[in-house]
């Protein structure tokens, strides 16, 4: 029942599995391919951070699904494309959200992170080899922060926290790039800077897909619903809620900028059609009448007395020049130079 | 008092009525077109699955209705094109929706299903022949699943679950499209990708009417509202929900790619016109004096100097070339080319 | 106090007072122009309907008002245009909306019905005579379905639920137009169709205004928050909302549709547009050109080596035909064919 | 602390104060420009209005502020330019709100009326001089309709109601004017129309931020929250309620019918530049090669053959002409006439 | 985890810390840099205001940290780009909101303020150098007012309501702006004015991800649900919020006037660029006739009768004169001059 509507994102071909389990005065990590092994080296007394990168090795995910009584319907959800949202089981309470990674000269790239929250263990599922939990990491295990005093629940905030906190470069980024188009797109509107534009309409379309319901989500956490999340934790899941809300505000900043920028290129675009449309027509009012005028003096009638004037030649010029000066004060007038 | 607003779906010629009766030990499938034959078939203490594809033959509709006790409302409703909802009664919970199905080459069909389900019973009505739910029912047959551990709640689910699966299937072809189209939009903006633009809307319009209301009767589910949905089986109808939520996130993002393809789309078009009129522009600018030109040597003037130079018209060939020359320069630097 | 914000509706000259009492056993319809006489007529122990066709007679209203203590608000907003509402008083309940009538080859017409249901009685006021309830006073009469067995609730709900399906067939002939017009539109885009279209947006408009309060009307009644409606009979006003409800739902579907619509007209017109400019583009850059090499040749220098050529004038055609022909290859290539 | 957010009123150089008692038997009018000498005349028995029209006399408001005991808050949203509003005080009630003037041949004026509604008197402030209250004062001194009978609330509800009356008068105008558009927009789209139209637009945008808010306050009179309002008088402020509800449906259908005129004015513009190119387009295509033709004939080569046949002219003609009706016939087609 | 949505403001070089102390009686004020010489200072019975200008000393910041018991989350909400919001604490309650400056000839300034209210200080922390408060301070000092009788949270109401006072200043500026562009754009659209237009959304754009969330916070103060806010003095938040709600409702109405100058300007430029075709056409379809017939006597058959009569010359002219006023009657009666 793996559903998914857009697109299948390239799995790894292996797959990592990673036990991290502390307390205020152990730190242990142990990495393995079996997770049997894995659940033997689980501390009940310690918090327990059990890690799968790579989804598609299933004998594992079976295995950790007997092993902590995962729900049918959440292993699913683990499995396939989901909705950000945060659902309360009898054992543990479950989450899913996007991960987004800016990458450098393309666009954004997505990736589905889960978590199951239990009393004294943190399950995450992640589709890709990889994350922002690096550094992360390493403050564990130097015990810099709070995170060795706390339980479960603080490392699920932290976790999160480290994601939204991505959210804010991503966004920069465009940021950034609205500010470079704004730049360009009053002197210069191409269809560059339109395809530009049309690109982060896009970005934003898909960013709002993944943060409107990541909002409502945390909301359900804040509420103080949940039994996995402790009382005195509540704040810093408020705290992560009021940054996605801020996102969230950046984000519809962004789409009236984005959307004024294209006001801006159209407006620019029918600018400079006027432009080439005064062009032509200035040309054609002036070289109408005098090509007609030159027409005329070059029929070929017996009788045109102007011909055998002396001065005729003369005079036509005359009154071509006289013309042409007042077409010119005539579209001065009309400002359309 | 049949009331379809929107096209009347040609009914089939005959019907099909169908019974599957289970529990963990038994299965039965009985086929007939004699609804009392039918009902003396049914098993008190197993799960009855009563399926009736066509829904013309009065007669069968209206023994069904009696033996079922069933409220003459809902027997419109089912008759009638409807907004899917979920309707709770004294003996049974009723709820009707919209089947879609994805047929190729041509835009999506769609097909009422309404369910009326009982403590021991579930009767489907359906419009057409042929449904989504053949390999399920094989599925029931190899007892494969939970299905026939479970009561007749849990097979409502399933057979939801399927139809929401399918919507699915129906946006992943949009997805498709849509990309399809993007790459050509760029390119080459010609009518036919503008009218596909539009029978995608039109497809997403269609989509929304059945499934914004859908959402709403299945949030009245997973409320526990209903007596005739188990406290265990609640989670299922949450999943079912979760998944409606995530097909109409999807279906409100893509309805925002459809308009930015729409945006491409008009902006090619103006791109395109404004070329066009720069080449007419380019040529006039250049041609109109150069005819005037050649126009005022044309003219036959007894006195005119020029004419009598030697290398008179040499000269004019020059000036001629040197005007070329500057309006080349000068459309260039405009960057018209 | 009558307050009309839209155009004022031709008021019949007379008025008709019509009167029937039934219950289970008796039939008795009454029609006369005396109020009092009427009141003496009505039978405590059955349904008595009230039907005043035209409200321009003050004195047939003030009895009336007298008689069932009309509340002078709800004689107001009986006589005065009124946003569809369904409002408690002590002793009966109000209930005002609008009736649509389809006119053949005109737009939709509009008339305020409003309703007082009392404990044994409803009184009905219609701004105009003639109405869509005639084919139910024939059923009342023959004792067909169930109403000569229910109470004056009931009598409400049919009534209501014969405006609201009629609505139904306004909803069908806006259907029908929206495909002839989708026809047209991509083939022939005339200013006919333009005005076609605004018609249908404005028809919408005004449906808008008044399906939307009857839904939150509707609602009302349905919360079961009325002590004239009883509760047996909750469903069947549920019923009604639901219809209304769908109603809103292909309305704003064919609202949709609709700007859908002028999307395909606009682009419609201007790919006529562009295809006029690429015309008079082709014709200026193939002549132009042209036009000005006859003129180089028309000059009248002296010098002129050319023109004394033998093949000179042929060699010109050639020279013309090779810039003709390389002119149509280049808008064949830009596809301007 | 005056804040106005938009143009400042020229205030009147005068002020008026001015004191109604009544009650069953007795009424009395008394105007002062002297505060103290009107607060010995108010009678504890009866209903007291006093009116107030002109703010810029700060010692009249200091002295009703300290008789009444008015919060400082109070008086300062009195004197400055305000969102309608209802505001529960320990002593009384405020209630401020725009009233709007139909001015002929301009557009419309606001002024903004506050109310403060005590137990046995009712406090009146108005900006500028004249108001619509002068029928109503004379309906009182005669003792018409219910006023006199009732207390202070009921005046209070009479005189929000003559405000709301004349919203429908106002709307009425706008209803006139979008009929006047729509009649000419079709055959004549001018500026004017344009102008008229953005005026209408501005109109409805000042209209919506004076009603939005006038319901807010009146539902929260309605809901029977507030102290001075008595429950026998609710049903009276429920009745403005509905009536500044349906204003507001009327001014959102005016919203879309505006907006739907600027769409039938740009399609018109449209059509109009159309038709223009067209015109342009023909007269090209056909002279263009006409003149062609006749310069090939200008050139001056010594040996063209078809310059010395006889009806070599005459030819050139015939080609000429033929070339016409062909363009002519080929337009007709393409519907370009 | 300093988070920066939008622009780096750059942070002043030095700090400034401030104390004031007040009660009825007494009134201190001290400044310094150094924090804990502050500490020693407070009245634990007067009211005392410190006062940070400047983030980037994290040593005060840590101090003023450790002495009021902040937070963690709250320092990282006073020091990173915040949502608008107000959260309550154990121990006091925290308030951070935009402060606007109205620059003269550039657009807006933002500046970040946060309040911590406790039972008797508050604390305000402001990004930059120079605020609004000056005048206030004053007052304070020379016992203006109230807020020397009153506690710590009228302190917070006043320092709030001056900011939100600030920004009818900052709406004004934009309402005159308008003004000033509605004079101009309906006579002579330039770009300049469709830039001015563009800035203009541009500024209310970032007023609205300032005010929403601000209005939201309010509401939560307004509802007493803060320990730290008396209820004697909630109607002065109160009276803030509906001030931010007036505001709102402006930017709103301006959002809408903006949008309408933009259709104006769109308008403009399209009867402009009408304006220039029609030039063209009618220029082309006067000469381009014209030029023809000069051209067909321009042609050099030897047999052409016409050159030979004697007022042939004349009569071509009559005739181009004829079409030349047949042409003027044509636009004339088009409209098209």
């Amino acid at each position: 029942m793996i559903k998914r509507s857009e697109e299948i994102k390239p799995a790894m071909p292996g797959v990592i599995l990673e036990l991290i389990t502390y307390n205020r005065e152990k730190y242990n990590k142990f990495e393995s391919s079996d997770p049997d092994e894995l659940i033997t080296r689980l501390q009940p007394d310690q918090v327990n951070w059990v890690n799968l990168d790579g989804l598609n090795n299933s004998d594992i995910i079976e295995k950790l699904q007997a092993h902590f009584c995962l729900h049918p319907l959440l292993v699913d959800d683990v499995l396939a494309d989901q909705r950000p949202k945060a659902e309360e089981y009898d054992d543990y309470l479950f989450v899913t959200l996007k991960m987004l990674y800016r990458i450098e000269g393309t666009s954004i790239d997505y990736e589905q992170v889960s978590f199951v929250l239990g009393s004294n263990y943190l399950l995450t599922f992640q589709e890709k080899e990889g994350d922002l939990f690096e550094g992360f990491r390493e403050r564990i295990r130097q015990d810099l922060g709070k995170v060795r005093k706390k339980h479960a629940d603080y490392l699920l905030y932290r976790l999160i926290d480290i994601i939204v906190d991505n959210y804010y470069a991503v966004l920069d980024r465009i940021g950034d790039i609205i500010d470079d188009i704004e730049e360009t797109v009053y002197e210069n509107p191409t269809n560059e800077t339109f395809y530009k534009i049309q690109a982060l309409k896009k970005e934003l379309i898909y960013l709002r897909k993944a943060l409107y319901p990541l909002r409502d989500a945390l909301s359900k956490l804040v509420k103080g619903e949940s039994d996995f999340v402790r009382e005195e934790n509540l704040r810093y899941f408020s705290d992560v809620y009021d940054h996605v809300s801020h996102i969230i505000d950046s984000m519809d900043t962004f789409k009236d900028l984005t959307s004024s920028l294209m006001d801006i290129h159209i407006n620019a675009m029918n600018t400079k059609m006027n432009e080439v449309m005064k062009v032509l027509t200035v040309i054609s009012t002036i070289f109408m009448p005098l090509t007609f005028i030159v027409g005329v003096y070059g029929m070929n009638f017996k009788f045109m007395p102007e011909l055998d004037w002396q001065y005729g030649y003369f005079l036509v010029w005359g009154i071509m020049g006289a013309i042409f000066v007042t077409m010119m004060i005539y579209f001065k007038k009309k400002k359309w130079f």
